[in-house]
């Protein structure tokens, strides 16, 4: 392929018809384009078509439109073009605790995480040394009366408009978001929330997960909704624990997956792989 | 070693202090004996000291009981003294699923499971055939009013008594026992219980977790207790799954889970492995 | 969907150029399919596309063969069209290790393994009974001289033209096929073998990784073919295991990983999941 | 227990005989020690026992040691003594890939990994940052000639001896040691090996297991000895892929494995959980 040549991701989604993949890759043609990845998925669930492909073509962005144009109308498709690799901006928000930013900010660098991140902001302190050792400012702002917490939240929103952000990671950040943040915000909020069989609620989940003597300890990574902990599933892991680990070292045991399963859920959002299918992500992985 | 010499199982349950190892060991010393596994675990949440030895030997029982008492009065242990590879009692319910009952029978008849069968008990007819070609007693009752369930639990105290059953595993027994037999049976009765993360309620869980897009389902063997599915935790495990799978699909590979899962704690538990401390269970695997 | 649709199974392989998928695509639409599932994959090393496709319709076999033609002409591909569910004809080989035709045999019957079993073959008498529990006929011919090993081959390609054989599975049949069978059921033969990390040549492996202490066990199933144990793999499981484990636990844990990795390869096979790409198994799960 | 107490770590090593435990225990009782975690093997290969304890005792060094030596003298133990969490002094070795070296320094500063660092020396410059913000002294020396190679050697060995190094991490350090420097160290010198099932010889084993379409691929931490990556296994783990990774996607995902794999065999030697069996690893996890 000659070097004007362009590696594009599609994504689709409209009501389930036959004919479809007909269409659109009667438009790929059009667009003079070689399709290099293909998924879809028929939900029975919602009656929904959603499919995803990577295209090479040495059409430019307003060209492959055109050509797209016609069969996304026809057939009401909520669609969305990107290029591969092109990093995402992202905002990631944390706490005190370092090991979900450390894992996003080592694989950003080492280039398996393809992320623009402009800044991290925190409640606290503790992580600015982590972040500027990889050159991304850091934000600090108290968050302990509910005034300070609107303040942040609208210093949120500052820095998604002023920043264009696609993304917004809670990477341990403990704070719950405002309804109205999370509206705002819908469908562009991953956060990491550690998980055990069975579930736990309320207060120190590890703790009441050690008394009870589970075996397995895990992570789950999802949308944000104002229905807490409870969004769209993206990715989850687990990993086996024993009688003999403390309550500490089920924490410790944890923070790994949720470092792992967070990092996942970024990349396959990044990479335009994750889907909504009403209360179900569709991954296309 | 000779031909008299017998591979022992001992377990000690007591509070927890020091010497105790010293004074057990001390007694295997006197018995003859030659420690060939040993696991303990002292539980900082009961202040409890556990401890599972395999001693070969060739002290007979009596001999070896007498060796033994002045250690388990002086700390005021409970403790069991049995033969590696003895076959545990066992009583097995089932209703219609056959899966979990295939994998005990096909692993006692392999010889990977040192279980003795006397009979299976069922309130449906659908497996009698599986249980009848490996060799083993079927007896049916349906247990569709109240008079049933209690004539089936009051058959099912007879069979323990009259087989001096050790264990009753509910091997997908769609019935719920009564806390009469819970009590009766504590610490006696292994279910098998699907899991999922996070937990769901309420009847059709898969359908349930399908609907909100789990990307792992598992299965939890526990003991039975009269408060429903939250006995401590045997063994646990997961498998991975994505959004292409049916309800009737996720039915299907839970199913594996559950048969391995429960067979493990079989397992252990007829090997004397599974020990309580509070709603926990210590594991010497 | 009326009584009279048909869920299609549709497989493709050919040259990788531009326009396929919508060549391929538009002939579904003329034979008035609705793509329900959709799998593709540009093989880099080859230049190979392949695809399958499922597809609902209430056309008839030839009706969507003819609407098949113009495109798999066009384009010189390889193709396969089946309806989705039906048995496989295959045929199993075994010797005196029962524990991979026990899980094929109660899948198949479980309805979780698509498969029609006309005929189990050993050259040992030993499953002769588990054969028959779940009503497959079985045949046992000795094979301890050349003579009888080449008899025993001749058999199994009459029965493979009696039966129309699709597939023949090695079910832990100890014996090495002669190149000539290798052949002759090219990509139609699947083997199942132990495997570790790291892998050990020559007789008795598991006292070798015993020996070395390795930490993890498996199996591979791959398809046959004249280079032993080098043929495509198909699919590849492993467990954990540690220093406690003798040479024979090892082997019972093998076992089990080896049931169901060759379950899992026969169940893909079965469905036209399995394509091949070179010394490559492309898997469209 | 008073601020005078010591949580110590015991390992001892000696033919397998009866009454070892006894002695043991005995030795602990004077040293009024309380065992708080307590494992033991008998090898059956050659003959030997191996144990680990933890013990809180507010006895001192001396002391304990004294109530030891009557029964490792009898018993001709090779034995240790240390304190449980006390940070081992640990030479790291790397090249330019940072994956290890990264997870080894973030979980050391974490505290979830108890090593000293004094240097870290390389024959690339490209790791030196990274080192520095952790507050590591960085060394490098071209590696190119016969002549360098053993001036680096020799650095090594002064290095370990200036520091009194404990255990030197090969973290993707891309040099094959001298038999010299592996004799020197032997059992004190630990690598991060990828691992296929089947294994692959030779160069570019990733674009190997490419070729063979492998589905599954891992990282294997050993000891080192002068017979080239067959030394004693300590840990490893394993990643399921698919066809559509790309050989440079191998190698992204066998980094995240051999990170995790050699900090955990890190972790382990540090807390004297290691122990050799001839060419096996006793592992007291």
């Amino acid at each position: 392929m000659n070097a004007a040549t362009t590696h594009w991701i599609l994504t689709l989604v409209c009501r389930d018809q036959p004919g479809i993949v007909h269409a659109i890759s009667g438009a790929v043609v059009e667009a003079a384009g070689n399709i290099t990845e293909s998924q879809q998925f028929s939900s029975n669930d919602t009656g929904t078509f959603f499919m995803r492909l990577q295209v090479e073509s040495g059409i430019d962005r307003a060209g492959f439109e055109a050509a797209l144009a016609p069969v996304t109308d026809r057939y009401g498709m909520t669609w969305e073009l990107d290029v591969v690799g092109r990093p995402l901006r992202t905002l990631v928000l944390v706490s005190k605790a370092g090991h979900c930013l450390n894992d996003l900010l080592y694989r950003q660098r080492a280039g398996q995480l393809s992320v623009d991140l402009p800044l991290v902001m925190s409640n606290h302190p503790e992580l600015r040394g982590l972040a500027e050792f990889y050159g991304v400012p850091f934000e600090q702002h108290a968050v302990t009366t509910p005034g300070q917490k609107l303040a942040f939240e609208d210093r949120v929103l500052e820095v998604v408009e002023q920043h264009d952000i696609e993304l917004v990671v809670l990477a341990r950040y403990m704070q719950i978001l405002s309804p109205e943040l999370c509206e705002a915000l819908s469908g562009r909020v991953i956060n990491i929330h550690h998980s055990f069989l069975p579930g736990f609620k309320g207060a120190n989940p590890y703790k009441q997960a050690h008394a009870r003597g589970v075996k397995l300890i895990g992570a789950t990574a999802h949308f944000v909704t104002s229905d807490l902990d409870e969004g769209p599933i993206i990715e989850q892991n687990v990993v086996r624990v024993d009688h003999s680990r403390s309550p500490g070292e089920l924490v410790a045991i944890g923070q790994d997956e949720e470092s792992r399963t967070l990092t996942q859920a970024v990349k396959w959002f990044a990479e335009h792989r994750v889907l909504l299918d009403s209360a179900r992500t569709i991954i296309f992985k």
